[in-house]
């Protein structure tokens, strides 16, 4: 029944990594979403070994991207050089927001397809797809300036589909009337690489950054997404990722539990 | 020079009515933004007088909409009177969120689209246009389901141009690339019925309403967004809209000088 569950680590922030692989294999799950800093804090080799060994899988590495800071370059590299270390398949992008002092949005984002196009080679060489991840609006000018699905098919078209896929996360998109016809034309190229469950809660706190809800617990229709990205054939992992003060301060393997049964209930069945 | 600047009230929310007047008057500014609330506490008729006795216009009324609640109909025939008897030449529509327990968005969008219908003929009857507002994706679940100018445009298409209007407002625009284009399809339409400045700040402050800096303070394109609007042919006034602590901790006079100062470096030369 969770076969393509997994867990991306920042949903339990403050989970131990060794005592997040012990309760993910204990609940049956067989994957798991990882986070850079998280990873080399703990050192890649020996956090590649402690997931294997406990047969998980790791659905991706978060993050890659931020091409407005300067050493975009050399880090994107050392980002597709860790996910391979991990197994992981797919490094998600998240690409920076405006330059400093800068206000041309349009030239961060032209900007941002030239980066990844620089990128191209390297994730072909070490076999890790770059995901192009949209981020909602709201962090247009801090985060990313790519905010829409259309917007990241359009960046990933130059290039090929083994190397450049979107990530499709409920929580950046739903608000979107043109999304579903998004979700079918990535389907149609092969482009999703990646597929993040969180809910929408209201009112969103300071900053924004902290206001994702376990699935379930907001008001975003994520069965449709579930059956919307399913439709596409796509049948890679599906990550509950949450950032949240309360469900960070709560013991990991409970999460865990609420996570497993948010993504059930969303999920279409037999497609699972 | 400031012919065609309008001053929201709500960018100084505690500058008292008659205070606020008496300053735009004696700024050289032509129009003033109002407020329900702040014009029912004072009196319709009294408001009325106050502003045309001091050779204000009123841009625009702020506002109806929120179709999610109840008493949508009676609340905006109301707000089409008042705006009537104030002489505003506009309503300004804020759509309303998800309705209560609600997670169909496609639904709540479509009744924007009946409500608006419905209110049509009392519009066309009392002379005033309304004008719905795309809000930032932010608002989508508490506020505003319509998220773009395009869904405010299709919303429109199926009225009468004078009697069913667009708002242009930068804050929540800004972000979609889209939206030259639509500014653009607004203005063949001849739909444009009101534009509004603001800046976007970051971070973001809780609740995330009180977030919009005075022109010039963020990160918004607004020349370019001025430029695009005078293109189109739109003649009308340009309101200046903040909504921000501590801007309303300001002296209105002090606040007012910077929203001109803010609208004379964006507002193309020679279209002011």
């Amino acid at each position: 029944m969770i076969d393509r569950f997994a867990l991306n680590q920042a949903t339990t922030k403050h989970w131990p990594l060794d005592e997040l692989v012990a309760g993910c294999a204990e609940a049956g799950v067989r994957a798991v979403g990882l986070w850079r800093e998280d990873v080399q804090e703990y050192g890649v080799p020996k956090a590649a070994a402690l997931v294997h060994d406990a047969g998980l899988a790791v659905s991706s590495l978060c993050r890659g991207g931020f091409f407005n800071q300067p050493d975009w370059y050399d880090e994107n590299r050392r980002a597709l050089d860790e996910a391979a270390a991990l197994g992981a398949p797919t490094l998600v992008l998240v690409s920076g927001g405006l330059p400093a002092d800068s206000r041309d949005v349009d030239a961060a984002r032209a900007h941002v397809g030239d980066a990844i196009g620089r990128l191209v080679p390297h994730a072909l060489e070490v076999g890790v797809r770059l995901a192009i991840e949209p981020l909602h609006p709201m962090f247009c000018s801090d985060r990313c300036v790519v905010s829409t699905l259309g917007q990241a098919l359009d960046l990933a078209e130059p290039y090929p589909a083994a190397a450049v896929g979107v990530c499709v996360d409920t929580y950046h998109l739903w608000w979107d009337d043109r999304v579903w016809a998004q979700i079918e034309r990535a389907g149609r190229a092969e482009r999703i690489a990646a597929f993040q469950l969180a809910d929408w809660l209201t009112p969103l706190p300071e900053g924004v950054l902290l206001g994702r809800g376990l699935p379930g617990t907001g008001c975003i229709e994520l069965g449709r997404f579930a059956e919307a990205v399913a439709a596409t054939g796509y049948d890679g992992f599906v990550e509950v990722e949450v950032f949240h003060a309360e469900v960070w301060a709560r013991p990991g393997a409970e999460v865990l539990a609420e996570a497993i049964a948010g993504y059930r209930a969303c999920v279409p069945a037999g497609r699972s």
